[in-house]
């Protein structure tokens, strides 16, 4: 991460999937900044970014991105939204991006943390410094406190930090973002699937009668791994998140202050009270 | 556990579901020992043990059974089988039973370890002495090595140690008996799910292609949780898991030898060879 206020010159936002990196470019206009945004083909949609300097590229198309970068004198990265990890012979990628391969084929044998090490690697290599999401706009970080009316009890506080123990746990093992807890015990552990996955499982479980929840039980906690990079791979919650923790009959989430994303504090939290949940972020 | 070779009167299987409790009552037979067979109601069918002396049991009988067991002169138990975690509510105790409900109402707050922890100990106070299956009879638990034909490879063996640290790594949090590494990481890990329907995530996540799986690679570990009582809650795998295990592509299964049942060695080696599976005891 560069140090708080070092030079910084020209921006390039690298775009994947989701409403993030649009929430990015909004609030970095609104820090009177206009990055160059390069939407990945496939996962960011170049009109969501309304009249920003924008441009898709398929991952193959790597090499013409970083000569387009140099071409413009831009040095400085933030990489965000989500993205399918993609198969190594998927990528079709066009000749002047050949010669960066062999990088890429040794960082693809792991898990997430092991990939996303190999690209901010291989961008510091070719001279770029690659930026965090949270550090060059704070405010779409949780805060610590709650972000709608409600905070979670003593006794949801002890599931959340029993949570937080377990991932961190689970840290060095390059697994597990997320976590739910209910009835006194760990119901779920997220590995490939994804958290709403995670969620959709639960919900499962309870409508089959495998687990029951009861009213002001039930939690789900994210916090990055132990050593995360999260200038790469933040963790992130959302409105559909919420949703999915209504809709599983869960009470609340338990976040990491300043190290989750959640876009629009306001909306989530006016979200969070419709819905009756807490969100919650601790230090 | 009793020291072995301790004396021990006549004996109780209280049985669960599956086709366990019925193996274990075959190798007692061969031992030349005739339990009294609790069969518990909903779980376990009664004619499923042939001739024994069987006779069913809600939970909600558990004093009607001490009784009997008191007649009986029976103070040595073991119990084995699938039982849906019951709620609370849903015992429906006799008068007899509603003495004991106390005791239960504490173990119920917690994990399965917990639970089964507060049975062992209720029966202990009761005068009973608790056994492990694997105690009496180790022919059906693993044997160290492999099952089949097939042995894993020095790179399956290497999932299969990352796979046995994370479980370890999991054990205080009580939970996490089994878990899935492919592609050089750990895509599954187990909860409240159970283990059939972790593999089938699995199996879901590659039909859908978020998870590639290639030949010989992917493998299921699944052991103990560390301290976890062998005499109430021994891991098992068995036919069902070995084809979830090749319906979902993997290449074979990692256990802990002596602590994880597997029946009828040779019928599930054979099984192994079948399906070109490895299944092999690490101790």
């Amino acid at each position: 991460m560069s140090p708080a206020g070092a030079a910084r010159g020209p921006l390039v936002l690298i775009a994947g999937g989701g409403d993030y990196p649009v929430q990015l470019a909004r609030a970095l206009a609104a820090h009177g900044e206009r990055p160059y945004v390069a939407a990945l083909d496939g996962a960011a949609d170049p009109a969501a970014f309304g009249d920003a300097d924008v441009q898709s590229y398929r991952l193959g198309q790597l090499g013409r991105l970083l000569e387009e970068l140099r071409r413009r004198g831009i040095a400085d990265i933030v990489m965000l939204g989500g993205l399918p990890r993609p198969s190594f012979g998927a990528l079709r990628p066009e000749a002047s991006t050949l010669k960066y391969l062999p990088h890429f084929a040794k960082a693809f044998r792991g898990g997430d943390d092991h990939l996303l090490r190999g690209v901010v690697l291989f961008f510091e290599q070719q001279g770029f410094r690659v930026h965090g999401p949270a550090e060059l706009a704070p405010e779409l970080a949780a805060p610590e406190g709650p972000l709608g009316r409600r905070q979670a009890t003593a006794e949801q506080r002890e599931l959340l930090q029993r949570g937080f123990a377990l991932l961190d746990a689970l840290s060095p093992f390059d697994v597990g973002q997320a976590a739910i807890l209910a009835d006194h015990r760990v119901v779920a552990i997220e590995a490939a699937e994804g958290t709403d996955a995670m969620i959709g499982r639960v919900a499962d479980l309870v409508a089959r009668g495998r687990l029951k929840i009861g009213k002001g039980d039930g939690v789900l906690v994210k916090l990055p791994k132990t050593g995360q990079d999260l200038r790469m791979d933040m963790p992130a919650i959302g409105p559909d998140t919420l949703r999915n923790v209504a809709q599983a009959g869960l009470s609340g989430i338990g976040i990491r202050a300043g190290r989750v994303l959640v876009g629009d504090r306001a909306a989530l939290g006016r979200l969070a009270d419709q819905l009756g949940l807490f969100v919650e972020g601790f230090t």
